[in-house]
């Protein structure tokens, strides 16, 4: 009998009634034969009013702690899923990662699963029941309970279905799919039947937020496929249609030589550029710059060096805009001096535009046709920085949104592939 | 160092600001040289929470999976409050019953604790720790989590002082200790300083809720001196003061002659009484009118059978009132005619009233005392029940204030004893 996972986030079960609807879906999908784990999130609100209650008491409350206190709200959620299971009339089962066992390591609020017993729950499948296992959590070798960190259940349900060798997960959301680029940004932005894990991957990292990226590099490392759909249709609709449903995940490229260039427009507009000035162009120079800025746990995005003149060069690297501030300080503080640099500038108004795909490795001229499709709109572009599938620039943040509208209609993402 | 376990109720862990209060409180018996473990409640309203959304999912929770939701509410209270005490500076680690571990059966919802592993909470302690474990819950043998039905915690707190062979268990509350008689019926009530468990059992069972019964019983087979004081006094109180505020609960009785014959008066105004007439008077009888009943899950409380007149004879027993139209229409379908009784008869406005006291084996006279006092208040017995420590009497529910007033003041309980 083929097992399935099914993943439903905090907003699909945010209430009793919504967790209700979560159960005739998963009934659906056990009355049609399959053996169903599913792995629910805590119910929406419920993580953020854990933590607010921790910060009343701490402002940098202790990892483990805030771990033991988090993972209380899945607990929830699993028991009161299986209580609706069987308030209609289905045999279902909750665990908690420890009981499962789901072993992780002890990096408390940013765990990563280890290991997954499956004895327990392969015996509860055979006997007919619907297991349902916490996500987000499992528990250290001295018996701590660890969170995975924010979106961890993404995470804990691929992994469940890799240690039991599911045939597919399904991550239930409240998005219908994965999609060319925002449909907020582009009306036309059209949703992909299938995406390559690769492309998915860029996707997530670039901003396109509908999973987790670590629970996409489990999928693809184990090569779980993974479907994500919409959890807000009616949980009674047809199963064939429901399985066909949203973006599936896939470990094998198309073949088809008629395959577009380009699968999506990923975009972050949260941006921030910094450049160092007048830099002495001698080896090391990068991590001196750098180094401070990684030990002050800032992350780096986009990085380039030129061409030195003079023996001078100009260093130029992209961050997080919310930490811009704390990034110039460690460079006037720790860094300009130190190196001799000549000054430090920079603009927290830009933004990342990207083309991604697995095509752009049999296609050639697709950075060409992006920067001419760039240049037409009068775009400058600032930096650019490249993959094997991904082109990424980046643009004053005021021209974000036509650049994302131009390139999306010059790769006619809006047309079928 | 001598190890000494706390308790605190829901309404001490009622907010964050509470939380820091008991802390303080904590801290303060920590900075004194003890060693301390903690045993708090879930935070005051989560629980009913909790088990109200099960109960908008199915009416009958699978008790399993209850006992998997309920449990979440401590599991948030140990973590908040080990946070708490980090935040002033003092180590402390929280764990889950399952994490200590705490072994229970697996009756769900009202399991028994079998065994307690200290080997990890010694360590801790012995590391200059504040240990804080979570009340009310433990692990079968299967890795469930089992809860030990409402009011658990107390039991929690006196099996780990046990299981620990702390010094004492201190059972912080919202009233200040275990009084003569409800305050709020008798304005002269006194609270009194010690009271022996087999009082203590007497008057918990009786309807005096400071301390979940099971509790008392486990410090009575134990002899865990137990003391229940307010957790509504200033956390900075001196330490010696509040170490002899509260009643204790002893397990020595005193040996003074002039010692007070009474402790207590304690009363039950939720009762009902139920009487079988024209019952044929032969051996099985009473089985076959309170087996159906406690079949119904109707707990019975005070019996009776009179003196059989022509092979007749009559039977009368007593049942929560909340429970009387279940036991009525259990009888009148189930044995009425299968016994040949003439008729069922009933009243639900009566109320239970006791005298208790282990002074009672060395006073001769209380029995008649206290049928005088009410006799002289015109007040009419309808049921007498007796026991070694305690004498209680069934009345019109009218009369209850009246003759827990007069008891009070005939037993001289105002006065210091």
């Amino acid at each position: 009998m083929a097992l399935i996972v099914h993943k439903y986030g905090g907003t699909s079960m945010g209430s009793t009634e919504r967790i209700k609807n979560v159960a005739k879906r998963v009934a659906k999908w056990h009355d049609a034969g399959y053996q169903i784990v599913v792995v629910p999130s805590a119910m929406s609100g419920e993580t953020n009013r854990l933590i607010g209650l921790a910060k009343e008491l701490m402002p940098q409350p202790n990892p483990r702690e805030l771990d033991m206190l988090a993972s209380t709200g899945e607990q929830v959620s699993v028991a009161l899923l299986a209580m609706a299971l069987q308030a209609i009339g289905k045999e279902a089962v909750s665990y908690a990662g420890w009981q499962v066992a789901i072993k992780t390591d002890s990096a408390f609020t940013k765990a990563r699963i280890q290991s997954i017993d499956d004895v327990k729950v392969k015996k509860d499948l055979d006997a007919g029941r619907i297991v349902i296992i916490t996500g987000f959590q499992g528990v250290d070798d001295d018996g701590n309970i660890a969170t995975l960190g924010r979106g961890g259940s993404d995470t804990s349900a691929v992994a469940v279905a890799v240690a039991l060798q599911a045939q597919e997960c399904l991550i239930y959301t409240d998005v219908d799919g994965v999609y060319t680029t925002d449909p907020r940004v582009v009306s036309e932005a059209r949703r992909l039947n299938t995406v390559t894990f690769e492309e998915m991957l860029e996707m997530a990292s670039l901003g396109s937020k509908v999973l987790q990226i670590r629970s996409v590099e489990f999928a693809g490392n184990y090569k779980m496929p993974t479907r994500v759909l919409s959890s807000l249709t009616d949980p009674l609709m047809s199963l064939e249609e429901e399985a066909k449903s949203g973006t599936l995940i896939s470990f094998e490229e198309d073949t088809n030589m008629e395959q577009a260039a380009i699968t999506g427009i990923a975009f972050n507009r949260d941006e921030a550029k910094i450049t160092v000035l007048g830099v002495p162009d001698r080896p090391g120079i990068a991590y001196q710059i750098l180094g401070p800025i990684a030990a002050a746990n800032v992350e780096v995005d986009m990085i380039i060096q030129n061409q030195s003149v003079d023996g001078k060069t100009d260093f130029t690297f992209t961050v997080p805009r919310s930490e811009y501030a704390k990034a110039v300080d460690v460079l006037n503080d720790s860094v300009k001096a130190h190196i001799g640099a000549a000054s430090i500038q920079g603009d927290t108004k830009v933004s990342k535009v990207s083309v991604v795909g697995v095509g752009m490795r049999s296609h050639v001229g697709i950075a060409s046709q992006m920067f001419r499709t760039l240049s037409e709109e009068g775009i400058n572009i600032q930096m650019i920085s490249t993959s094997e599938i991904k082109i990424s620039v980046l643009i004053d943040e005021k021209y974000m949104e036509l650049a994302v509208r131009a390139l999306h209609k010059t790769f006619d993402l809006e047309k079928n592939n």
